[in-house]
């Protein structure tokens, strides 16, 4: 039924706003602005006290003041601010005026920078995830078809056959630099403002290292104007940069699979189901909805990354001067063009694991134009020495003759390739002029199967470097999720530490 | 005289277009698209002789041709083309039309593609240079004035007193995170897709790697697909970004300096010359013309860097295919946004080196307002054990008296201060209303001096650490320095085995 | 109490984020897709049955089945899908599959288009609504200092005394072009897709002109590929132009704003109130937030609008063809730039409301610097008919003695302008070399207010003028206003037309 | 050969950037910033004079170095500065100081504001030139092929038949409307800002309107700090808007050009000659280089217009204020963008008189798909009273029979399509559950050429409503034409009594 079809679709539509809805909701109930808010105060706590900034009594008051304040907004439909003044007011209730001895040389700028990089490195590392995810999905498919030829295409006109599993590991491989580039910026990321206070630390013995390491940084953004002031510019635009990138290489495969759909007859198309939809009014319609909403889900990630860019242009340098990074009802910071990315990521990977190949229409695609002619010349100079300029000549006159006789490569007669290539021969000056082919030489010179099976270059659609490429992009996405799971579980450490070390203060 | 300064200007506006003209000229002279299908040729031509595509004898004939035909472009006035049809044609007259075996296995998209290559990493390392050269020019203001006092602003509104080499110091570690972005960038860009051929590598026995070592790249692009038609655009993206996020930086530094420019006073001015500008009409005016086209031209790198995107997104992959990398007429391959990037490191560069600071200006703009309060509220703490929010309270309304009252920092009666602390211990319910600080004690609270040299933490405005952060950002740039020395000394080496090696094919 | 102070600044933050909540909110329950098409599906009943498409039975069938429906979606809490598919099953819940005719001729591509331009022609015109009431604030603000003084500033530096009056008023005239520009944009926008069904029309005897007069549309859209394929796109960039354009005039202006704030005392500064706000840790801030977020949501309405062309750039025609336009979960629709521009126009009002003007302050600026020489010069020529070029030579080298010597322009004794002045003259070989002005003269035209008051010009800052573009801007804006309410009242006759024809059809 | 063709791709790429070039060098021989301060200064000559400003025999000295400084202008290699700084040396040596009065209550700023007015104006008007010439090109393929059958496409996916000259028509309809907003922008545009001075008007009785009068204006822009410092930010816009407008519907038809490339054998093909090109690797490639370098120039007219906004946003109003208008080195002014869209529209014009349309392989597509099959649905619902949704259901079922077979829409065997019909009419429990078709009915109603010609609407593709919609292209093109006509004679007009004017000033 095209009703239920059509549910589908809607279904599917409020899933991918529910994407984003339910990663801002769960953002918001477990790691919002309140949640890292918490940690810093349970950090900020155990450093005055081990500073001696507060006296360890204070220090175990504050702990448990903090500790109220958390469980309060633990509670279901409780507020939760991400505002410390917001939050000291209910500190200030549950253990009196004293407990704002917790600020001591800290400031909401180093907390919103502190915040937005605790965030962001949640966020970069979700995409990494997904990321990983797609690249998974394109390795699957090159695995599945490593040798069925395809054709390819520059100057928007078919060039030559190549194989599903080149293309596919060719993504592959474009993928892997995104996630190299995004390995590199999380190092950059993962260092700890707090502390800067507003912009120039404070009068206060505050121990920044040992505050970074409760909170998992593993390291100082040092300069304090630098950490609250100027680094969330550059470190925001390498973020955007990334998801930037990312939806550009998204985009490009997904033109491909585009003009695809063009055709009366695709090889590639992604199967029916709730990513695809009809129409109310043409019977025949089977619309790729799904690769259409994530086509314009690619242009957006791109414009939000270019708003980020825009807000942070022609203004003086500061977290919260002129740039929506700490108000959220804005919603252009870079953690949220990472979550689109992120999204975009996961949108990829469920529509091309959907996606089927039909082996024949790709290969019969190739056999309808001339893109192995190539080879043709090729062989003319690898086999009898003709000149490649003038063994191009002559397949350039084979195709124009073949095209204007409505023929396919392997319609051409024999001799009428003989006739064309002794009139070239001859333009050339060449000394012999007779087709130094034998028929089965000219025929399987011009079939796909034995133009990718002739190739011979590292990086080459030929079966043996799509299996060695195969194996090399398994080994980086193994190694890429080794790294993932290491952050994530040194995250975790650092966390669980944060939390034993906190506990102990409430009891000096 | 006005003229004389006017055709200072017009001097340095012809300089401005004139760098990038000349760095056009010097490319199109020396390091143009005919240079490196020079290069290229060299090395194909050593390669297939070593590989057997050509028997030593054609390779002789091949390399004399192709150093004739580079003598040729080298004459004063010849032309030089970029396109290897044009040079073919060339080479064709002078070695006979065997010559084009030279080209075995090879296609203007990976000669396209690698040429694009061999250029941006000409560009990412001048752009590298001048980056180097603008962080030295900061550096050298904060070893000049290391502790002199300047506001710092948040939210638009003075904050708290830093000092210039805290400051300079500041935007030097920015610089040098976009350097070390833009090493890992080089590590990703020099890398080769020449072999690669259209997309599908050929059937020749082509020894890539041989080609990258000749060439001076550190690896291969591996797959063939990814090498000519998919890397360029995340490759490309990459280099954009970098320069868009250099851009961003400085454009935040100078709307510091813009905004001095406001005041009838400014404490930061550029000196006198040929990067300022007068009016024709006003006999006031001392414009800083330099400073407001440097902010023009940051605004165009990064609009010509969005350019990029917007040209490579919702389009099929491939270096040529509706992108302009290789038609240099339509100008915003990633190369010249790098190179426009470059252009304003140095632009940056000259106008810092003629930057005055009046210390005394900028000591007075602190003094005018308030911005000390924070430590007089820390002071309280720190010695008499007032909690935070009580001491904030009572320096909030000793601002509120004194602005009320016309009054700047050091005009405050100590009665005054004495009475609204009373106030607002009452108003906390503290047990002790007196103001636990003697005068003295109250009036250094409130100075800038003291209050930069109380600072405690890692990174802050006081001397110390100044003093090593100082240290540490010139630690960086010698290091910095010395990997473009180790770059560019590798690749000079490259070149010349190349043509060490290329000669010897001449005489087989 | 800070705290207060804090939740104002919470609330202020939640409302600005309520505008566009609340509008979309106010979209969602009032005039959200599924009112658009229950009027569409008035207005088709009715021309379906005018037509004889359907008898007049079944006309009162389908008009009583679409009346349910309607009345269902209004219940509370009751879903309203915008998406025909979805409403046509409870359609023929309610009376059966032959209420499907209703659709004859009808496509959800041209339900698409008209719904969006349906959904748009209310946008803009609330936009225009905010627009006319962000200029009644300036219009208030020149009126009610028209003849105050005002530093104005060239190059970033002041250039001369202008008023309050003639400030305010040049940008309630660009204002007033952008109302211009949204009154044509309204003009090609309020015409009809509807009847254009896919892309071809249909087979139905389908009167569009009927459907586009029940829908309040001035005209069609002629071309039914242009209907609903093309004309999306370049309507789309218009729209958004159009907010780009005025979120670049508000720009402006609101830097000039900003500026004032990096003074110690400016001269234009907001109340404090719920858009201003305070520091956690700095007792004397009082940080314009208000205007910091308006400066970061000009730059968001430009970030969106460019990312709709993003999003509409290099793909196929099509409102729905990779394009956002209809799935509100991806948001960049031009619809919602044109709404988060009325909410800047909006924000921006209030913010306007809120300033203060310092007239003393701002007459101390310019009297502070010397940009009223160019008048001394003026005064020279006019009085004594010292060429142009010699009185800007002389009163350049008062400027320097004055700035030299550390004196204010009223401070210049004028025995040195006399010095200055017999210099000047020998140096341009004048005849005379004596200073032809008294010293009361002299003193005169380096006045502020002898140089506003002096000006001549059509245009200028001189109270004449001020007045009579204070009276002509007054004009327009009543003009602007009454086209709006000319509008309004049109479309709500429309629905009153539409409602009652509807009705009657229900007994047929 | 190809040595020839590859040379015609070079000659014509440099003819792109020649079109560039040339008219930059047109500009700057004839139209250039010395031209137009020339203009200024004559105006100026006879306005001083006429007001009194200067007496009659300084007005003839002034005229007569003026004159004098344009015939050295003009003089073959000469330099012709638009600086009046420079030019006013040049004039001094003509004249001696006194010729300076000239520049009496003039400023740089107004010179340049209306400098930049002047020349947008004639790239305006050059670009609306170019766009009418496209519109004719479009108007011409529809003319010849008004009635040809083309498949058009939703959601990437063949929709429905429609006709070439329905498809030409629409793109025309949407350049028409570009042509509105042109003829609307060129209204505010065409106003003038001279006498302004600096922001303020002057104390000279400047008259202002009769400068516009003389330099063909239509009025002027009154309030002097709007005119120089604010107008030139949404004046800009509004010109780079509708150069990026342009560039999107342009994208939008190559698009679907782009699609056919992909094709074995497209029904839309450029004619191979000088825009299209050939591979050095690859004998069978046609390439449509033109297309490509075409739509890569649309991103760039986009991204420079984009580029624009980047600039003129988040910094103080003001022509010359950290905004390159005055700068053509940085050559992203508003009048640059305009030229490449005007290029743009050229090239566009060539590329599609180029284009040859392939009837029979257009039907071929067609007929190899279902996309008549809601004209089988429609017919049902007319003949033979079907509800619509039942006869939907049915035709999509003949659809999923025939695709399962592997059956074009003529081969489903007419038993079968009753077989389907019975059990879709059982299904929705008709009474009647007979195919209400003949055979002969049936199969017409599948055909393209019935589903076009039963077509009704207003609009559609029928031959009717095509003939009629070409009429009226027709006749906006005309009626355009002729508004360029005017507005460029009425420039003449005022050019020559301008020049009559002045001339007479010489001899008092």
């Amino acid at each position: 039924m095209r009703t239920l079809q059509t549910l589908r679709i809607a279904a599917w539509l409020l899933a991918i706003s529910g994407t984003m809805t339910m990663s801002a909701q769960a953002a918001e109930e477990k790691r919002d602005p309140f949640f890292w808010l918490s940690e810093m105060n349970k950090a900020s706590a155990v450093m005055v006290t081990e500073q001696g900034i507060v006296p360890k009594e204070l220090g175990a008051k504050i702990a448990n003041a903090v500790s109220k304040v958390i469980a309060d907004g633990d509670k279901p439909g409780a507020p939760r601010s991400g505002n410390y003044l917001i939050v000291e007011a209910d500190l200030i209730k549950a253990g009196g005026p004293d407990i704002t001895r917790l600020h001591s040389g800290r400031s909401r700028q180093d907390i919103g920078s502190t915040s937005q990089r605790l965030s962001m490195r949640d966020d970069l590392l979700a995409a990494f995830d997904k990321l990983n995810a797609a690249r998974a999905v394109l390795i699957a498919l090159a695995e599945k078809h490593p040798n069925a030829i395809i054709p390819a295409y520059t100057w928007g006109v078919q060039a030559q056959p190549v194989t599903l599993g080149h293309y596919m590991l060719a993504y592959s491989s474009a993928f892997a630099r995104t996630a190299e580039r995004m390995r590199e910026a999380y190092a950059r990321l993962n260092r700890s403002p707090l502390g800067a206070a507003a912009l120039g630390t404070s009068s206060f013995p505050v121990n920044r290292p040992r505050l970074a390491e409760l909170l998992g940084f593993d390291g100082l953004v040092e300069n304090s104007l630098d950490a609250n002031q100027i680094s969330p510019i550059d470190s925001g635009a390498e973020l955007v940069s990334l998801a930037e990138a990312g939806a550009l290489t998204i985009g490009a495969l997904v033109a491909d699979i585009t003009q695809q759909y063009a055709q009366t007859q695709p090889w590639l198309m992604m199967t029916e189901g709730e990513l695809t939809g009809t129409s109310s009014i043409m019977p025949q319609k089977r619309n790729p909805s799904g690769l259409v909403f994530l086509r314009a889900q690619a242009s957006i990630v791109i414009g939000h990354a270019q708003t980020f860019t825009m807000t942070a242009h022609n203004v003086a340098a500061g977290m919260s001067d002129y740039k929506p990074f700490i108000n959220p009802a804005q919603g252009n910071q870079p953690n949220n063009v990472m979550r689109e990315a992120a999204a975009l990521y996961d949108q990829f990977a469920r529509i091309m694991k959907t996606i089927v190949f039909n082996e024949k229409r790709a290969l019969a695609e190739v056999d309808a134009d001339y893109s192995t002619t190539t080879e043709l010349a090729d062989t003319l100079q690898r086999v009898a020495d003709v000149p490649f300029r003038v063994g191009h000549h002559f397949a350039s006159e084979v195709v124009n003759y073949g095209r204007g006789n409505n023929l396919k490569p392997s319609e051409i007669p024999y001799v009428e390739a003989q006739r064309i290539y002794k009139e070239a021969a001859q333009h050339a000056k060449l000394d012999k002029d007779q087709l130094p082919l034998t028929e089965e030489q000219f025929r399987k010179s011009l079939t796909a199967q034995n133009m990718v099976e002739s190739s011979q270059g590292i990086g080459g659609p030929q079966p043996a470097e799509v299996a060695r490429m195969l194996k090399a992009e398994q080994t980086k996405l193994v190694n890429d999720k080794k790294w993932l799971d290491d952050r994530r579980n040194s995250l975790a450490a650092a966390a669980k530490n944060l939390n034993m070390t906190f506990a102990k203060l409430k009891t000096p």
